[in-house]
């Protein structure tokens, strides 16, 4: 399933729904009208596990076609917004995860030209979450080094704790996209979390598929343009630390639980490696995707 | 107020309380008994704004030594818990605010010994915190290097966005005590959350104290123990970014919001800094407290 949080009207909540070619299917309302219980958001569907995604696809295949009245709208008449909005869950990154990144890191930041030893782990406040088409802020005054990193997000589906590689895969909800969003020149003490925490410096979206849907998540093209220019293309098979070995890792000290979000690292080509340096400004227009997820646009819009 | 999360028995959810004298004194019970609507749990309250704050003082004071049945219990009947509970919130921590504790640092860690120019913000995910009593996790598997940092910690009240620092005080809901425990072997690629953000890393409590009750808090000693043996002691008045500056600073990218936690950071006496240096162990207890808030006791125990 292709699952988004959408919404018809700027002050609705955001519901849970599914795409089914162009249509969105309110999932609480087809649950509704079919007697089988399904929950009006995200995190509540997350929340139920495993057997909610089996019964929830059975239930969009054998409706196909034949949507009860009211459980479906034209994808044109609605907004997506994040798929987890302004979560209050936790936002992982993973620094320096792409081979080619770390060596244009190493040129250009402050990094080292190493291998990692173990994944760079940082974070993200929930705060710094926006959907499709919103914003980036650009704030004159904070920054000159705005920079673009597409990745791949995985979601956590259950509570991971001390898990073993061997276990991790079980523990993953679905995949989406995130761009990690780095104000270069606000770092603190090297910490990453002002540089990349910011208001709205975690565009995610514009769906999430389901764990189910993509067996191999170490096989998908993601891409990355500004202003239509294509500056980021690879793939996810040349991440250094795979997803299994991310999540056993942040899970043997820190417990990942439903909802939390791993975004696992750009490929190169992001503006800071590249001769001469390029950065977003208002005005540009950063486009971006992962195979088999979907892409996102989002304008960079001057504040302050 | 000194207001507390605590519970009666293992299963129970937290609730909200007061502690007046040797009792807890539960406000959703107390607004029942005298009309007065007054929420369940302590992020609720916060959310409610300084009118509730205002509400539940007087309640308080009408009411003393005449509680309705049913509204009080001794303070040794009951458990208190991390004042939020595994929040949900955004836990920020600000590195390097006391001088001799950048000298330290500087000494034996991998920091600078220059004053910062801006506060050096990092975080701690809601899932490392941990209350009075409960007990830090040492793996050894993972870190020989566990350290003690005991700091003020703010309490967030109200949205703060791009806030002055001559307007910032009045954001502030109240204060708690955090001891911000660190691997400092678990450091990835200079980044701390791993090293700062395990399971049980952010023990906090035992109350928060409301801003009203501490009219400076640039001026409360804070204190630490190992088994009973005296490593930190200082006093707030030594912080380099004062708290109206850490929260200018902070709003001016990331929004803080109702709940958030600031440990604002630790003064000289940490185990790195120490000749020999020195770790917790399994075994250890530490305790450690700020004036006019309360202390806080934590053992530490062996896992993995």
């Amino acid at each position: 399933m292709k699952l988004v949080t959408y919404r018809r009207h700027p002050a609705d909540a955001g519901r849970l729904g599914a795409i089914v070619d162009d249509m969105v299917v309110d999932l609480e309302r087809l649950g509704e009208a079919t007697g089988e219980p399904l929950p009006a958001t995200m995190l509540d569907f997350i929340d139920l596990g495993p057997d909610a995604v089996r019964v929830a696809s059975e239930l969009l295949a054998e409706m196909e076609g034949d949507w009860p009245l009211g459980c479906t709208q034209p994808l044109a008449n609605v907004t997506l917004m994040a798929p987890i909005p302004r979560t209050r869950k936790n936002v992982f990154g993973i620094g320096l995860n792409y081979v080619k990144h770390i060596e244009e890191s190493a040129r250009s930041l402050d990094t080292s030209a190493d291998m990692p030893e173990k994944p760079v782990v940082f974070s993200k406040p929930p705060t710094a979450i926006i959907g499709p088409d919103e914003p980036i802020l650009h704030n004159a005054s904070m920054t000159q080094q705005l920079d673009w990193e597409v990745e791949l997000a995985v979601i956590i589906g259950t509570t991971a704790t001390r898990i073993r590689e061997e276990d991790a895969m079980a523990h993953v909800f679905g995949y989406s996209v995130m761009l990690d969003v780095s104000a270069r020149d606000n770092r603190r003490a090297g910490q990453w979390i002002f540089s990349k925490g910011q208001d709205s410096y975690a565009p995610f979206g514009p769906c999430i598929v389901t764990a189910d849907e993509i067996p191999n998540p170490h096989n998908l093209d993601l891409w990355l343009t500004k202003n239509g220019e294509e500056k980021q293309r690879s793939n996810t098979g040349f991440m250094y630390f795979k997803i299994h070995t991310l999540i056993a890792d942040i899970s043997s000290g820190m417990t990942l639980e439903p909802g939390d979000v791993i975004a696992t690292g750009t490929p190169e080509g992001v503006g800071a490696g590249r001769d001469p340096q390029e950065w977003m400004w208002p005005g540009d227009v950063i486009e971006y995707g992962v195979e088999g997820i979907g892409m996102m646009r989002n304008p960079v819009v001057k504040i302050g």
